[in-house]
């Protein structure tokens, strides 16, 4: 099983990015404080093709180069926009007919293994602080919370991987 | 939707995680060079509650500060072991039953959304270095490569990222 080279990769250039269809997921970064994850964030999104991501609150934004660290040119090809107040970013994506869900632990939440996405329905996902989590209040403001099942010592996993399992669980039921 | 509090989340002792039920997944880290790779993927591997992890060649081991920044105690319940040659850790696993499949973009691989777990079998994944990816001889000592598709204009995710998306997809069919 021969490796493939970087040009047979048939990666998109910047252009040929912002004119591919995209896969109807939005992100919404609420108070994230860590640049690495950001850019993670980023980087993840480029390859799955998604919409757009909001940054919010202490949320860093591009240019900053300990985001581009991890992002790698991802800031470039992926919109991105800044809101003060999550909650202004949620209003916002509800107007352009997104459904809201938060990832958090809650109760009522969906477990990932059970979430079906709707075709035509596009679905902006909640992550929220390192620490605090989601805002209840921007839990509130959802139209669901996602919980992925745990079953260890810690039942907290890092955001940047959080984000990549449920975008990978979506994109999957979208695309196949 | 009340966000839960940590006492509700049923988080196991160290001691309840080492007797617990695991899921047949087994991880080997190829020369990973960052600390922040290794210990978020002891934590994603503590919340999926896999069987062991390798850590192979350059990649550092435990007790370390940096992999327990992000690691933030899975180093304790998840096992892992070291081994300096990545292909004795592959001898290793083949002999306790595992499948071994490196995570690569190479000729002949499987698209993640097309891999079906086979009932009974245990995995071994392998993750290779930041850069290089799984070597190749790495590569051709595995019984398949899995590949996670991408549409952006980099055609690399961060090494966790994609851990924690190949183990969710894992996790999910083996459970559920």
């Amino acid at each position: 099983m021969r490796k493939l080279k970087n040009e047979e990769l048939g990666r998109l250039t910047i252009e040929e990015y912002k004119q591919s269809n995209k896969t109807p997921i939005a992100i919404i970064l609420d108070n994230i404080r860590s640049l690495n994850n950001i850019g993670s964030v980023f980087r993840t999104g480029d390859g799955l093709c998604i919409e757009q991501i909001y940054l919010c609150g202490i949320t860093a934004t591009p240019p900053n180069k300990d985001i581009h660290k991890t992002a790698l040119g991802a800031t470039e090809s992926v919109t991105w926009k800044y809101k003060k107040d999550t909650l202004d970013a949620i209003k916002q994506l509800k107007s352009e007919g997104y459904t809201i869900v938060s990832v958090e632990q809650a109760e009522g939440s969906i477990m990932l293994q059970n979430f079906k996405v709707k075709v035509e329905e596009k679905y902006a996902l909640v992550f929220g602080h390192e620490v605090k989590g989601v805002a209840q209040n921007v839990v509130d403001a959802s139209d669901y919370c996602l919980e992925i099942p745990q079953f260890g010592t810690k039942h907290s996993f890092n955001i940047s991987v959080s984000a990549g399992m449920v975008m990978w669980e979506l994109f999957r039921q979208m695309r196949y």
